[in-house]
């Protein structure tokens, strides 16, 4: 295969923009005069697009639209958001272009990020680490008895990728009963799969919901009042997806009414809440900053992540992560 | 055998008494005069323990001298402390008296509370449940950085028993590298064991320390300056032991002087800290007071794993959790 040109908007620290570097190969990298500030961000119209093969990072929407030559390419994140609509899936379709994202990257730190929520609740640290009750004290028997051992609870996941793949690994010593949600069951997920038909009786029987659910014009608000209204009075949700899928308004009231019992946000909307948004001081309601998929060698990962599918680019074999 | 009597003075509330009175049969329970308060508790001299066969509880030394008849004594607690010196056993061993603890009951929230705090360290959920940092904000690269992925990391176990067994268990999808520290091995542990000789080669490689040492005269202050010195630079403490196994005088130096990562203790000398206690406000420590074994359903699991243990004793089978 003739030399290719390889598009990178993502901004690396030096050790993994050494690692692209050599790991390229002949193959030339090409870089746009703004970059996306991060793997959440996006770069701008570039002139230098129209003559790559390859683009890694957040490749603009109109530079690819305007692109003749562009044969695949590799997203720095796990969502792909901006480009999950009918009209680019029709392009990409039409063009032959292979679009591939970097869930394999993010799965495990999301994984460990939401189980870090669950054990946080389970132990209810956020309590227990604000309180100095003494030994046999009334405050101290009642946070005792509040922790509540995972073992044989029930687990449902809105969302069935990697992320799930890897927390129901995770979550496996604990025995608890795990079931997915998803569209269409593939057979192949190892836990028992429930499609919208039995999504109230899954609700109902949750201890846990946990939200991976990505946005799309399917899941807005897709936690909504009414789902909320289904679950068991007590339940925890997890959101580790994007905030765009929970109807705040009703999360706020359910978890105002005591129906939910606590709620951990790794997405909001938007990010970050405003001063004096009511989710803010809700009871039992967490929040981090969007950092479930945050990880120390974060660059190091996503570029062996790509060097990865650009072998298997060129040897001509099925890319990673590959989601049109 | 002859009906039996059986002193109670833990303090139960009404399902697990209930639990207690039908699992007895037709054996008699004898409480005294005044209940312990908790777990953690202890009851006073009681003039009917002289007329008792089995002790289930924290019976009072004085009484279990006094005794002729006392055959077992079955703690309500995972630790025995008072009973953990050379003359107690001097005294068990001369009179034939079995004594057995509840660490089955206590080893899984054990294993959970600390797996909770490796988790919520991990992905630093202290500063990150704090922060409204927005997306591709400096603050926020530094968050998402700082996460650490727990993968091939090294943890060391101090103290090796039920709640290690159940963490090691927990541990295993991470991958991580799980050593632990025993006087002895016993080559059933399933994990590499060092003994006192290469500790502090273990030490110089662990992420993580994680301290279950029980609290008798060989582990008063056993993490001491030394030995806090010798560990790798960051790394984290772990202590769900008991409190008087730490100087925490060293440990708050090493906090203070950042070669200590992180310290998350479940116990302290004493608890709860008194106001203005050094260790409350040192850098990067996390305390809870004192919750790591405790459990919704807490008296339950306790009355069942006693019966558990008055079947074997019934029908002369080895007795589950036997320490003496």
């Amino acid at each position: 295969m003739n030399n290719l040109k390889i598009f990178c908007d993502a901004r690396l620290p030096d050790n993994a923009a050494k690692l692209l570097r050599e790991g390229v190969g002949p193959h030339e990298l090409v870089f746009p005069a703004t970059l996306a500030a991060s793997v959440l961000g996006k770069s701008g119209l570039d002139p230098a697009f129209a003559q790559v093969d390859i683009a890694f990072g957040q490749p603009d929407l109109a530079n690819i639209q305007l692109s003749t030559r562009l044969r695949w390419m590799h997203l720095t994140s796990a969502s792909f958001t901006r480009y999950d609509t009918a009209e680019f899936r029709a392009l990409a379709t039409a063009r032959g272009l292979a679009v591939t994202n970097s869930s394999s990257v993010y799965a495990g730190p999301c994984a460990e990020h939401v189980f870090a929520f669950i054990l946080a609740q389970a132990r209810r640290l956020p309590s227990a680490l604000q309180s100095r009750c003494a030994n046999d004290s009334p405050e101290w028997a009642k946070l005792r008895y509040a922790c509540a051992p995972l073992c044989h609870q029930n687990v449902l996941i809105l969302g069935f990728g990697a992320i799930a793949a890897r927390l129901v690994e995770l979550l496996r010593p604990f025995e608890m009963r795990i079931t997915a949600f998803r569209r269409q069951a593939r057979g192949d997920e190892g836990i028992p799969i429930v499609t919208s038909a039995h999504l109230p009786e899954a609700l109902a029987n949750a201890d846990h919901l946990v939200n991976i659910l990505p946005q799309n014009a399917d899941s807005a608000h897709f936690i909504s009042a009414e789902l909320l209204a289904r679950l068991k009075p007590g339940a925890i949700l997890y959101n580790i997806g994007r905030g765009a899928t929970v109807d705040q308004e009703a999360l706020l009231a359910a978890l105002r009414g005591g129906h939910l019992g606590a709620a951990w946000l790794d997405v909001t909307e938007p990010e970050p809440l405003p001063d004096g948004h009511p989710l803010l001081t809700a009871p039992n309601c967490f929040i981090t900053p969007h950092i479930a998929g945050g990880h120390s060698n974060e660059s190091e990962t996503l570029v062996n992540h790509f060097l990865d599918n650009l072998r298997r680019f060129l040897d001509g074999a099925p890319l990673r992560d590959r989601v049109m």
